[in-house]
């Protein structure tokens, strides 16, 4: 196993013992991808507090497993009862076992009933906690990803232009992107004038106009790390409306990247973009968190939420998206991607926030 | 609500008379997808025995939903606590609970624990019974998916070359998908040489070599609909073992297809493509069942596997895809897509089986 994996997989451990858990069955695709770097649609990652994990596959992956995994105890899975059988063999000492939230009902209930005797506890959180705070090599797949994102949106804006629809538009991304090699990290959110009031717009027929806006929302994957970013571009000569609202949800934005650091919850940095937008009068037309956790997935733990009371940590990658959305008029989101250092942020997303294009 | 929605959910509520079954609460987005025809990452569809259902939603989907569920009860998600005491009130006379397998213990235990008195039933089989059985609509949909599936595979086969490497091939993939306004429905295996043993094997920096074979399973998606066909091509001359297995293998997906029709089960039709590989003495190579059912997942019951009894009905959309791997020798796999009809099958797979090309 690399030193990269064997050194999550012992943080893990580490965790386990701190909260009394014995064993933990991973059966989540991400989080196997994550403890292992194997990407299997099917498998199973036993882990215990001390000694090498076992990892259960299908005849799809085995081979893989097997050439990749060295080091992990790779078997295949067997018929349902007999495989239930045999975690009842090696688990009779297992007091507290661990379950991913995620796992599915038909995946829980044979589990909870092979253990009846021992405690089931959710160890989501605790892997999002392992998870959320990245390691030097991922931090590095993060910025290649935000710099790949940041060349694809280039390359798109030399093609974009007033008179195309957004499924139009949405054909070319997927053409750049396919061109470059790269998969997204989320359908892409492509808004053509008032659309950019909904959030999770869908890109439609919708034509863009001369002098009207443009808000893209995309994001990429590299070496499995996704990316964010959001830029809200506009065609032709701004109006004062939009001039006025992009400029405080840009001051929302650069506030938080200029206070962001660790120490702070993750409540206090959504409390500054926020604070920022309601003196200005638009509070109710920020209606969404200020961001969230980026990293194997889209959207990850902690969130830069009003509720969320988690500490930032140096490691920790997050967005910084502030947003007003005035419906039938006007919608901007300002959306960087950052790490959080030692000392403060490194901001991952170099496209220019001001974006103002010939007609 | 559209009709065709409606029929689908009189459909789901005709069985849960049957089964005595209260209430479905419905949260998986494709089973979501299914009833109602709205795209959504998060919701709940909650469906009495008679009546509109409920549908549940947060602030990305409300308007979408309003818009477009009509004559739905159309509601907001509110925060936990609340929408589970909501739940237990407007739910004082369920008895007997549905739940998808595919919830989420996070989503499935607060459940469980609001209705502590009733019955906690899973649906999942029910639901896929439903889904298994495709309205004309939906097969039109397959159909042009399979259409735009075999466009695609030719447009490709222009391009493809010995001297490309897999990922190459990939890329112009991915392009021409893009430039076609398509998306696919899973990850294309693409296969050079003896590569084609692996049936899930990811596509790398392996060249394919004139005088060799190639494997490509693919898929698109038209209208929410998947396709799904594999052809093993050969570039050069073929080799008398590439012959031989080739023409077993093909041997076997033409038995199905002229075999398969209303009334047969599942593991019936697995069999018959099972028995010729076997007679031809290469049945410990054909380590996968025959096929599996395609809708708006890839991966659809019933299977056309050796343990399942499922009866096929007109209407099930089923892969027909016998496959030989000998290891570090040769792999062939044909799969095409049929509809079950009245009398027997419509293939919808029409790129020609046997694709040997200049090197």
């Amino acid at each position: 196993m690399d030193k990269e994996f064997l050194a999550r997989i012992e943080r893990l451990q580490t965790a386990m013992t701190a909260k009394g858990v014995d064993v933990v069955f991973l059966y989540t695709p991400v989080n196997r991808l994550y403890f292992t770097g194997l990407p299997t649609s099917n498998g199973l990652l036993l882990v215990e507090r001390q000694g090498a994990p076992i990892f259960y596959t299908d005849f799809r992956y085995i081979e893989a497993a097997q050439r990749t995994l060295r080091g992990m105890d790779i078997r295949k899975f067997k018929p349902a009862k007999e495989q239930l059988a045999d975690y009842a063999a090696m688990g009779r000492a297992w007091k507290t076992i661990g379950y991913e939230g995620t796992l599915t009902v038909a995946q829980f209930l044979p589990l909870q009933e092979t253990f009846a005797a021992a405690k089931m506890v959710g160890v989501s959180a605790l892997i999002s906690e392992i998870r959320g705070v990245k390691s030097p090599a991922e931090i590095d797949a993060i910025r290649r990803s935000a710099a790949a994102n940041d060349a694809l949106l280039a390359e798109l804006l030399e093609t974009f232009r007033p008179g195309m629809s957004e499924l139009e538009m949405l054909r070319h991304f997927r053409m750049a992107e396919a061109a470059r090699g790269l998969t997204e990290s989320f359908d892409p959110i492509i808004c053509a004038g008032a659309n950019a009031v909904e959030c999770h717009h869908r890109p439609d027929a919708t034509i863009l106009r001369p002098n009207a806006e443009l808000l893209i929302d995309m994001g990429v994957i590299v070496d499995g790390y996704c990316s964010d970013m959001t830029r809200t571009l506009f065609y032709g000569t701004p109006t004062e409306r939009f001039k006025e609202i992009f400029a405080i949800v840009l001051e929302a934005n650069q506030a938080v990247r200029e206070a962001i650091k660790p120490g702070l919850r993750c409540c206090d940095v959504d409390k500054i973009a926020r604070d920022i937008i309601e003196r200005h009068g638009y509070g109710e037309f920020f209606d969404h968190s200020l961001g969230h956790s980026v990293g194997l997935e889209i959207h990850e733990a902690p969130n830069l939420s009003k509720v969320c009371e988690t500490i930032l940590q140096p490691g920790m990658v997050v967005t910084d998206e502030p947003g007003i959305y005035i419906p039938g008029e006007v919608g901007v989101r300002i959306e960087d991607l950052l790490v959080i250092t030692e000392n403060g942020c490194e901001v991952l997303s170099h496209t220019p926030h001001e974006l103002v294009l010939p007609c």
